[in-house]
């Protein structure tokens, strides 16, 4: 039997990014060859949520255990994924965070002799996404996100906590365990800068802008059905680095005058000018993968539709009054779904397009973001007077099989902290062990 | 009534870039912002046909004539088009061709009394493509060939006739009709000088090897259903000059490494790199497309397909047995459509993998050049050990519409030429109007 010492559990959002990752330059400590940026989405709709414990082992274990060494308890560390024990194993990513936050806690329990000691207890950790493989979000920047947050909470490393590492400082740690998860450190709008430095330490988020900033800046994902699995991105990334011509020009001219740009957009809250960097950033950014050898294709001929309609929008948005600007941007990762951003304004024509184009696609609405839901139909009187209708055709029911209306966010948040699990918010019971609580709101 | 005093034929072959041309710096004279290089297809598979005549018109029409400026009997040309007749205008490119023609031999008259004087003539033109728009090929290069050597032939200008111009400065003036058409004035492998000159003297033809250095390398052209038109390419092209960051490194260093190393491919009769470098240069124009703002595509899921299972075969076929090399390459131009470069000896299994995943596509084999045709079906024992089946998934009916199986073929021929019509190569009768001959096969 083991029990509790201490517990803390954290939950983290997702983001998406408006500046491609794409390519390491060292894949060990997670290096980018460029720097990225991406909004945080809201953690009330879409988040991935990780209690963090430090587990005392009855006696009879514990003196079997000071028989071996002390670095020893980190192999008993375990981790339970959206219900699912897995092996956290002796080296990679998992490991590498948990040995670095497990290093500072060690560090501050050397130097404060009033601190607890808890560094050398074996960890449990659970965590749980809300939303499921079939949303179509990578869950590794969120799940990491949640994980470096819980255990600094667990730890008290974190200013929140009352320890000494900054959010940024965190992040290094996070971008080790999945390279885009230290943008889910912050809310709002998050560059994850390059850096230069060979051990990585300058390579971390920083906050461009808080939610609160452009707090109206929505996002609808559109998944898109896809019949063919895509190139894994940490596979195909290293093929782009090795053999395409593209990406040198991305990195070192097409990046580096966006990441300006958009900054200055964001703090401007200029959207047409956040609208163009972003998608022209997608392209460029597929474009790099199909100048891959062999090419690595990751849009459909759904997404390349999804684009179609929203450059119509746009263009048409803009010849019916110069100036008007883009009505909304789109951005695809390495998959073929589109996330959509819009001020929250142009939502309701918005998502009566894609709805009219794309029928059938599955809108529960969980969040009601909007007082009522658009009719299908292209009866909105908004729609641009030289909207070609024609622009593309009405695409098979359920070719977009999924919508998830949502908005920018704000960065982690530690849902509960202490010494014992009665707290509701903790996905880990007195017995150490996963509760299976079904709290989990699913979307 | 008009009746005809000299008249010429030509036919001449489509041509398929494995170096794209994509970019015009100077859009009036057709100057390309990179160089490029194509493959000759055989002419007698697929060609334009083209009837040049000198029309002397009667009695009464010439007083008439006679009363107007000397330079009013080119307003006199005419010019029927797959049996229609289609204005030539005063200005435009099919005039600007003509007019350089006209005014080489007029010059030849000037100097040389004994030559026959029909510079002043109006024409007649006549052109025919054997293979309908269905095919998928962009008729004009092949078309503005035709027309140029017919013409040429007709005024007696090419080396072929007697004349002082060369192919490669005849390529010139068919480049001002259609960029690629200068490629057609070669067979074998030609490549398109882009050239430094402002007045584009240096932007020409040359050809690189003919026909026979190479005359196993066959094509198969892979016709694919596809429900959206495309962006006409020389609209697009210059969207993509103006907002691609990817054309720029494709025009400083892509294509001029590409061309040395395609050039020398070609002259050692190295498939496996002749068709690497086709491959990467077929995806890198689509990522430049891909990259333009609002994107370009061309490639569709089926062409995706296409690439996937090429792709899957160069790779088995490698690791069957190192150095095999490439089975096959693609390329893609301005459209869906796959065509695909291969060695004789591996038509047979690509034709039947080909047929295999994308059935009941429409062949019925023309030109016969395999002894027999493969069957449907993977029983094939060349296919690699290691080939993976489950590459792709076998497409519905009909996604690949049409296959055309060709080989390398010679440059443009004379067909007929002289003060009559009365042979059997020509498009025009005695009475200067087209004959619908039917005599051209349709492919």
């Amino acid at each position: 039997m083991a029990r509790i010492k201490r517990i803390a559990t954290a939950s983290a959002p997702v983001n998406i990014a408006v500046v491609k990752y794409w390519g390491k330059k060292d894949t060990k400590l997670i290096l980018p060859t460029n720097d990225s940026l991406s909004v945080t989405l809201d953690q009330d709709h879409l988040r991935s949520l990780t209690s963090s414990a430090a587990v005392e082992v009855e006696q009879q274990e514990q003196e079997q255990q000071q028989g071996e060494s002390v670095a020893a308890s980190p192999s008993k560390d375990r981790l339970w994924l959206n219900g699912v024990e897995e092996e956290i194993g002796s080296e990679g990513r998992l490991r590498t965070c948990i040995d670095q936050l497990r290093d500072a806690r060690r560090k501050v329990e050397g130097e404060d002799g009033g601190v607890e000691k808890i560094a050398h207890l074996p960890l449990h950790i659970v965590s749980e996404n809300n939303f499921p493989t079939a949303a179509g979000l990578a869950s590794s920047a969120s799940g990491f996100a949640a994980l470096v947050w819980s255990i600094s909470s667990l730890y008290q490393l974190n200013s929140d906590s009352g320890g000494h590492l900054s959010t940024s400082a965190l992040s290094r740690v996070a971008r080790q365990g999945s390279g885009s998860a230290c943008r889910s450190l912050f809310g709002g709008f998050v560059a994850w800068q390059g850096g230069e430095a060979k051990d990585g330490s300058d390579s971390l988020a920083l906050q461009v802008a808080e939610r609160q900033h452009w707090k109206d800046l929505h996002a609808i994902i559109c998944v898109i059905s896809d019949a063919k699995k895509g190139t894994p991105s940490t596979a195909g990334m290293q093929r782009t680095v090795q053999t395409s011509a593209a990406l040198q020009s991305r990195i070192s001219h097409v990046v580096p005058e966006r990441m300006q740009r958009i900054t200055s957009a964001i703090k401007q809250r200029d959207f047409d000018a956040f609208a163009k960097e972003t998608m022209r950033d997608s392209n460029n950014f597929h474009a790099t993968c199909l100048d891959t050898s062999p090419p690595i294709f990751y849009l459909n001929d759904t997404s390349r539709l999804v684009i179609q309609l929203v450059e119509e929008l746009n263009r048409s948005s803009e010849q019916a009054a110069a100036g008007a600007g883009a009505i909304a941007a789109y951005t695809f990762d390495a998959g073929p779904n589109a996330v959509l951003y819009a001020p929250e304004k142009n939502v309701p024509l918005l998502l009566s397009l894609i709805r009219h184009y794309f029928p059938n696609a599955d809108f529960d609405d969980p969040f009601k973001l909007l007082p009522s839901l658009p009719q299908d139909g292209l009866t909105s009187a908004d729609l641009p007077s030289t909207f070609n209708k024609s622009v593309i055709p009405v695409s098979e029911a359920g070719a977009v099989r999924r919508l998830i209306h949502t908005r920018v966010g704000d960065g982690p948040r530690i849902l509960g902290a202490g010494s014992s699990s009665t707290d509701d918010a903790h996905l880990i019971g007195q017995d150490a062990l996963p509760i299976r609580l079904q709290r989990v709101k699913r979307v």
